[in-house]
Formats: C-alpha cells, structure tokens, sequence
C-alpha cells in the first residue's frame, strides 16, 4: 500500500485534532502508516447503553472515524475523504477500560476506498474483538 | 404492526432518559407508536466533523438507537434489545439546526427484528433525509 | 426525479436483454420510470436451497440487477453503473410461483447512486415482502 | 473454534451436493474445518453480465453459501443454518476461468454466526481478491 502523500501523518494527526465529535468523545490517535490507523478510547460512564456495556453509536463513531483516517494516509492526490456507507456487527457485548480500534484499508481505488475497521474491548489482562465495521469511503480530490 | 407490551411506551421513554450515551448527546424522545418511534436533537457545534457537516457517528447512534426503541414497541414477550448490526448509507452531507429520526419496524420476529431509521436534518424552511440506516436487533426475552 | 436520458428506457431493456446471468436465472424486465424499475422471476426447481426455499442468491441477483436498472434511469450523462457494494436482509422464508422486484432510487448524485431494492414473493392470492436491499452504485460516465 | 458436530463435513458436502441453486450454478465444495469452507467456481458465459465481468449475484452468491457452510461447520448442536442478512462489497471487476472463496467465522454464538467471505477471481498466474462479504447466520437447532 503506497502512500501518495508524503505529509499523510501530519494530516491525519490533525484530523483527530480537529473534528469535534470524536474529540469529544475522547477519540486519541495512536498510530498510522501507508493504509491503516490505529486510535484509542479510555471508557467513561458517558459511554455507555442502559445497561453496563459500550453503546453502539460510540463503536460505530470509532470504526468510522479511524476508518476515514486510514483512507487519508492512501489518498491518491490532495484532497479529503467522505464516508459513503458502512456497516457494523456488533459481536460481544463491550466492557472494559478501553477500546482501541485497527482499521485497514482493503481496497485503495481512485475514487473510493474500502476499509475494514475492528474494535477491541481491554479489560485488566484481556483483549476481546467487539465490533467490526466495512466501511466505504469516497476521495473528494481537490 | 401489535404491540404486545401494553406499558412500551414507558420502556421507550426510560430506555432514552436511561441510556447514559444517547442521554450526553442530547437524543430526546419524541413520540413512539407499535412499531416506531421518533427521537430529535438539538444540533451543537461538539456534534460535528471537522468540516462543518454533522458526523457520521452522531447520525449513526441516532438512527441505531431509535431504531432499538422501535424494536421494543413490539418485543414478543418481556424483554429487552440488542443491536445485532447496522448498516448506514450516508445520503447528503448533513447540517442545520437539528436532526430528527423516523424509526419503523420491517419486520418483526421472535428472535429478531428488522428496522429501518431515516434521518432528517432541519434548517430554516427545509428539511432533507441525510442518513438511512437498515438495524438487525435481537429480542433478548426474560 | 428526472430522467437525463430520454432512452434511458431503452437501454434498461438492453441490460436485462444482454446480461447473461439474470437471462439465464430467467429474471425478466417488467416496466420502469425515472428513478424506478421492476423486474420478475418465476421460480423453479433450480432456484431453490436444500430446503424448498429460494436461495438467497436469487434474491440478492434480483435485487441487485434491479438496482442497477433504476440507477440506470437517472444517470447523469451518457455511461453505465456499477455496483459498489449492497447489503440484503431475508426477512422471511421465500416461496411461492414467482418474486418481483420493486427498485426506487434514495439518492441520486453525479457519482454515486443509492438504490432500495425490495423482493416479494408471490403464492396463489398471497404477497409478501421477502427480502430488502440497499444498493450503492457507482455511475461510470463516457 | 470447536466444531460440536464431528460429522459436520459430511453435512457441509450435503449441502453443497443438495442445495439446487449453487449446484445449478457450478460452485463445487473444496474443502472445510472447523469454523472455515472452501469452494469454487469455473466460469462460463453464463455467469456475466452485458459487460465481459462476472455478475456480482454469482458472487454473492458463491459468499453467502460458503459462509452458510462455514457456520455449518461450528453449529452448537444439530440443526440447520439460515442467512440473516449479508453485505458484500464488490472491490474489483471480477474475471478470469475461476472464481474461489473462503469463508471464516468471526464469532459463532449460540443463535447467530457471523462469517466473513472473501472471494478471489483466478487467471493464469494471478489471484485477485474481488469481493468481501460479512454474513449474519441464525442458528436453527431442532
């Protein structure tokens, strides 16, 4: 998978940075490189469903969001991404400390891009695969 | 479309002033009938990309959270909702100054339903579908 | 939803006509409008599973190839479309003499089109919706 | 992955062998473990569409059945398996003399299964990965 922009760290760093909602959700950016990304959430009660366990709009907005990270560092040109559609199957319910969410780009086309984003749920000495998400993105190419 | 829980109305309204994530958002409760249920919120500046466009994850836990609200008006027994997956089209890019979701089942199982969410966004006189999301539920019964 | 291409119905046709995997299913062209299209198929012995029911494949071609016709109808400019990606629920078991199809457009943009794809089964005076797909198509202009 | 059913190769090959649809095709079980299946696919004319590519509902098709067999193999106790729901994303124009899928489980539950599938096209010396499914499977157990 190459890398088209030599700047795509920078951009993607930022791209956390500055968009609100995972913001303020606590989204972090922990890594990335040509065709994935890797990003964090510590859980805070305001995470969660009436139940004990992660809601599912907090699994889809970290899938989604590190997802159209992962579709930035392929970008064939300047430009920015848009996500089309995605789904998500929501495997075991989410517990823990923390997420942490790998997205991988699948297929890296010229005007689409197609990611495949997992969700994992740590807790103490435990790692279990929570959600995953496809998720379909466009290149909107300045 | 029957509904089999005489009191859901009052399951739908505690499953939205319960559920801590939808409730940190800002979800309200609109109205719910056998079968549906409608939800608003009140959109800020936190619930957005870093365009200007509402993201992707705020319209998917409006849509999947109505959507598990409009399963339980017709849950077959005492019980309650689990999202299985879901799957999002993101139609136009969204803004204004409010999003309302429309939440009917499409099918209704003992095991499963199948609902269909549609979100809307408001601005001055106009009003756009912006999100639709297809949400496969299991009917967890006691 | 206006149609650009006053043939559109024409070559509609010709897809149905020239594909050879929906002509060997024996998927025929009903009628069609700007955003729309309807398609049938009456079964046989060779569309079903193991059970007596009709594979989910034969939905999933119906519904996309359907899809596709309705795309087709409100191409932006002279070209062809493609299916990017679609997700099909079965709502319920799928018997009966034939299915039809019923193909609307959600979205119609210059790239991409959104299609809704819903497949019924048809016994003696009997109806019922069988399977719903939501159709992402890639519009590929000349 | 356990299989619970030390016979469950012997049902798979009855499923492939049984099934009218996929037999009617041509896909031809290769081989299968617990939580996986192989199949395959020689191409003729038939399976195209009005261009010279495969049709996407030969590959979803092909993803769907596989991924039933898939489930199939990690059944929690006898029974039968039903597709749910699946999404599939079309990558690349399928061609070639073959195609080959893979289905792996991702989570086998008591009810549901869930499975991913990925479908290769072959030509000559080259493999191309063409389309990736996620497939939701209820457990019917007698």
């Amino acid at each position: 998978m190459d890398e088209k922009n030599p700047n795509f760290k920078i951009a993607v760093q930022q791209g956390f940075a500055q968009a609100a909602f995972p913001r303020e959700l606590g989204i972090a950016f922990v890594d990335c490189g040509p065709g994935w990304c890797e990003s964090s959430l510590q859980l805070e009660p305001r995470h969660l469903q009436q139940d004990r366990f992660v809601h599912a709009g907090v699994q889809a907005t970290l899938a989604d969001h590190t997802a159209g990270a992962a579709a930035a560092t392929v970008l064939p040109a300047a430009g920015t991404v848009l996500t089309v559609e995605f789904k998500i199957n929501l495997l075991r319910p989410a517990q823990g400390e923390s997420l942490t969410c790998r997205a991988q780009v699948l297929k890296a086309g010229r005007n689409l891009t197609v990611v495949e984003s997992e969700v994992y749920a740590h807790s103490q000495n435990e790692r279990a695969l929570v959600s995953k998400a496809t998720v379909t993105i466009a290149n909107v190419l300045y």
